[in-house]
């Protein structure tokens, strides 16, 4: 008979901040694992607490309750091992920060006591790498291992031990310890000298991110093969935010065995129980091969739509107002909620002015019958000219020589669109019992192309970590998959996107917004997203050497959209300004954004409002050109 | 004669983001300094390319412009020795977020050369101990000292290594490294094992908090006293950000004697140079004794006054309007704004409807007098009834039986809030060319008790980091000290503080906010501002045990507020929900705070949109209260 351990992998949704729930969730786990003779359970990072919880961990009383939960596990546990993920405080030392001192800490419970490592000075394992980028901040409120060698004064490796529990002996990490690449030490490699591990177990807290997954497989499955061991890699479902940006958790547990197999233990984003059993034989390989693949936009559709889901619950809100315009943005919003919510309870608001065409308000109305919501139309046209009539031709300064205000019709766009959204769709939501939404994208948001208090105005940005061009794909995977058949109607995939709010930009007459999006996309991913992020220095680099195309994948030729270099370095600089400048102010009071791809807006792009910086490298390389090109034209 | 050293202290202005222009300042300097012949000038820390500046450190152009402008300086230390902040970059190792390393440095330059710690595997001073709190993220972009020592095996006192410069040997340390209280180890008692060091360097970037220059006039004198050693701090003046919060920075340079003496070299939020003659012997004193003081209302009222005209120069913004309530808050900030941008650019708008009293109405008008501002009247009741007559009555779901739409009264104060700010104020700003502010305090912050898109919206929130209570202490301060008579009107002092929005907040009668600021300033302080935050849990106990009034320090009795236990627990889980729930959810799109506590809102006080969190000890002390009460009751 082969020395199989029986594993049950908890794939739990963690409430942040609900440490009381948690714990009673995972004491029902516990007993449904403990009916299926599963000799250990083992369950995600801060499984009890909660990741992303803002600063609640400055809370005292917020840290006893989940010492508490973590005692009702603990005596939850006869006849079955329990792993799970905790903040473990030290009240007697301080933190960097002067508060009482906190660990991300594993504990291993067993017949009501706890198994610290080895030779430990501490009853749980605690986190060691410590990551700092992106939306995390683990260094602010954990102190890591690695502090603690240091005030040891000893050896890093002393306080990597395996854990004997009385199956197995395994090995413990929390999440970044296994993304050991970048670091000075790799924690694997030292709890790799116990060659007594039977099981390594890896709890994370890891939102999804685009491809993230399939990074993973290919990094933890090369970890267990080095370790001939097997490895539980668990993760939990649910929602978190820190405010500005909101990140679904696809949860993605699985088994790597010792031989390059895995096992999946869930579908993304669904809570389950999973029981397994595993030879602790070195080496052994229990598991099908898989081949490695890419997220497609089934994937980002899913995660967007489990966010809005778990949001819509969080926050109680039960319906939903969209500001239907007839353009892709809002129609792909609607048709989001309406499978969230139902479409009864999805309200789309068409809210025309002289510059809306009978097109886009018929889409409005072709999708509302499609998707089965109920629909209003309240123009805004009274009001504008109402507040054209207050405004224009006030004087502030009386006997002055200042001319009297006057409305432009570029003010009047913006006054349009603070008209809609906080004026009728706040009170249409609130009449409605509901809250209305933010359908800007992220290449808007990334250049301030929207208005505050306008259509940047709403309780969630469910698309805008999305750049336009992947708001169609969405649209199409929406239509395609998710609906018995297509409601995002056809004209929206061919229709010049525009704004509507002058009759420069009417979709009738093939006008619309100045973005170039093909362009413009991946120009502004390449600011955003890239980790080491491009600037106009590299971008007129780039386009000087010809290369501007590849590099940003680009899918025309820039002389197609720019016919001069003045040109390109005009529309460069024009969008530079903005995404540094009043796109910083308007992010600043956006709303939520729900994150998919590696870099949301909020709290993973930080940003400071500051002028827009051009850097001398790239002055002088743009100065040089114009004068080629000025003493070219000259001769 | 002695031993003396000249040196200069340069209390400069950090421009963020620009190190080309702040390079160009501290060429200006250097050679100031070198006419006067000092021998050495001292910078502050990142003096080159600013400290808050969201991620750009993730641009590798603007990481080579700054390493440019640093080599710039470098090249202009003929005959002096230069101390400068920079970030050094090594771009063939890796931080741990797996981009180039990056160091917050302090650079020594003399004749063109640098000068570097003796033994030193790098050519600059890097800082050890990172902040990761409040509104600091060093290890988000960091390589420190520490992680360092544990990458090359070695004990970490070999990396803290004096600085021989032809003049003095130097000690150098960066802001935080003096801070070393709940760290495991103390820079400067490193440096201090060696006895040849002359001179320690704070170089700092560290900004206004009230009451922190003199904690660290404590901190740091002692440290000069047990050192035996001069000690020089400088840091910078100007305003820095990070997007949701601004913080001011007031230089408040100084000089500590080994005897416990000290010279302040400039006015906080001053420019200065300030050349001194330092002798260089042990133990030496030629520094004025000061005693301890606290700040008052008046370092405050600079702060905010100053961080105002910064950000108004740097965001372009000459003209602002206020909606002048005739309520104190905004009073308050149009009194600011008038010093900052002088009065004929300051517009008032009084924007009443039905519910605004005469007496208000006065106030606003008397105070555009007294202020000699602008003031324009914009009524709000025809567009309230346009709203009304388009949203009552609607009937989304035709043929259902739903009830049709109804605007409440409440709704209808929301309806209100956002017609004066979204609609109005903002047409009104942009036709002026200029930006309206938003008047919120910090007790309305914590509890949501504003309208989003109405008076939460604004460019910038000046007093949204005072409690209620301390806006009338600068608007007091502001009366007494900045104008040659006093300009807020008396009965705003006397005036019970009213959003009138309805008709049960008639000022007239008595009638206004819900909010008893006495108690709940202090009641929310305690949440938001204390170093190991309150919660119901501590605070019924408190409650219970008779000792609330002396924790809080509130000036009344509790039983004076609540004449029930059932009263107090009441309005104790109202305003707890309002701040973890629906206040969270209206801060994540509120305007940038104007920081002045050790805990503004924004990118300080992090947090979550989750349900608000009662701890179990909570929820069983009121359930053994409330029993106790009603079986009193009963018997």
């Amino acid at each position: 008979m082969r020395n199989d351990l029986k594993v049950a992998v908890a794939q739990m949704e963690v409430l942040p901040g609900q440490p009381t729930q948690n714990a009673a969730n995972m004491c029902r786990l516990i007993d449904q694992a403990r009916l299926q003779n599963a000799q250990i359970i083992v369950f995600p990072e801060m499984a009890i607490p909660g990741y992303l919880i803002g600063d609640w961990w400055e809370q005292p009383a917020f840290l006893r309750a989940c010492e508490q939960a973590g005692e009702t596990i603990r005596e939850h546990t006869q006849n079955i091992c329990a792993v799970f993920g905790n903040v473990a405080i030290d009240w007697n030392r301080r933190n960097e920060d002067g508060r009482p001192r906190k660990y991300n800490a594993l504990f291993i419970a067993e017949n009501g006591s706890l198994r610290p490592p080895e030779k430990s000075p501490l009853p749980f394992v605690i986190k060691s790498l410590m990551p700092n980028y992106r939306q995390f901040d683990d260094s602010r409120h954990f102190y890591d291992l690695r502090k603690m060698a240091a005030e040891a004064d000893a050896p890093i490796s002393d306080f990597y031990q395996p854990v004997k529990t009385r199956h197995a002996t395994l090995g413990c990490i929390l999440c970044e310890d296994a993304w050991c690449q970048d670091y000075t030490h790799s924690p694997l490699r030292e709890l790799a000298r116990h060659p007594e591990i039977q099981l390594f177990i890896n709890a994370s807290a890891s939102p999804f991110t685009i491809n993230k997954n399939h990074k993973r497989n290919r990094v933890f499955s090369s970890h267990a093969q080095q370790l001939k061991r097997p490895m539980v890699y668990v993760n939990h479902t649910g929602v978190q935010n820190n405010g500005k940006t909101i990140y679904t958790f696809d949860g993605a547990s699985c088994l790597y065995d010792a031989e390059g197999g895995r096992i999946d233990i869930a579908k993304p984003f669904a809570e389950n129980l999973h029981i397994q059993d595993i030879p602790l034989e070195p080496a052994s390989s229990f598991a099908p091969k898989h081949p490695l693949r890419e997220d497609s936009h089934l994937n980002i559709a899913n995660a967007i739509l489990y966010g809005l889901q778990k949001m819509t619950a969080t926050t109680g809100i039960r319906k939903v107002v969209v500001g239907a315009s007839g353009g892709i943005d809002s129609s792909v919003v609607a048709a989001l909620f309406s499978l969230v919510l139902s479409p009864q309870n999805v309200l789309l608001a068409n809210m025309p002015s002289r510059y809306n065409s009978n097109t886009t308000k018929n889409i409005a109305r072709t999708l509302s019958h499609n998707l089965g919501t109920p629909c209003v139309t309240v123009p805004i046209e009274d009001s504008v000219a109402l507040t054209s009539a207050q405004i224009d031709g006030l004087q502030p300064n009386i006997g002055s020589i200042e001319a009297p205000l006057a409305l432009s019709d570029f003010m009047l766009e913006n006054v349009q669109a603070r008209d809609r959204s906080s004026r009728i769709l706040a009170a249409l939501a609130s009449a409605w019992q509901g809250a209305f939404t933010c359908n800007a994208n992220k290449t808007e948001m990334t250049v301030g192309y929207t208005t505050l208090y306008g259509d940047l105005g709403g309780w969630i940005a469910p698309i805008a970590d999305l750049w336009k061009g992947e708001v169609y794909e969405l649209a199409r995977t929406l239509n395609q998959h998710f609906f018995p058949r297509p409601v995002l109607p056809e004209e929206l995939f061919t229709l010049k996107p525009s704004a509507e709010l002058s009759a420069h930009q009417d979709v009738d007459q093939g006008l619309g917004d100045p973005i170039h999006y093909p362009y413009h996309d991946r120009l502004f991913a390449s600011w955003v997203e890239w980790w080491n992020r491009t600037t106009p220095e590299e971008i007129l680099m780039w386009y000087e050497n010809g290369e501007l195309e590849t590099r940003l994948q680009v899918p025309c030729t820039i002389s197609s959209i720019f016919p001069t270099t003045a040109a390109f370095i005009e529309d460069l600089e024009y969008w530079w300004k903005l995404y540094q400048g009043i796109g910083v102010a308007k992010r600043i009071q956006a709303p939520p954004v729900l994150a998919v791809t590696r870099r949301a807006f909020g709290f993973d792009h930080r940003e400071a409002q500051m002028p827009p910086f051009f850097s001398p490298e790239y002055l002088a390389r743009k100065n040089k050109l114009l004068k080629q090109i000025s003493s070219a034209t000259q001769s």
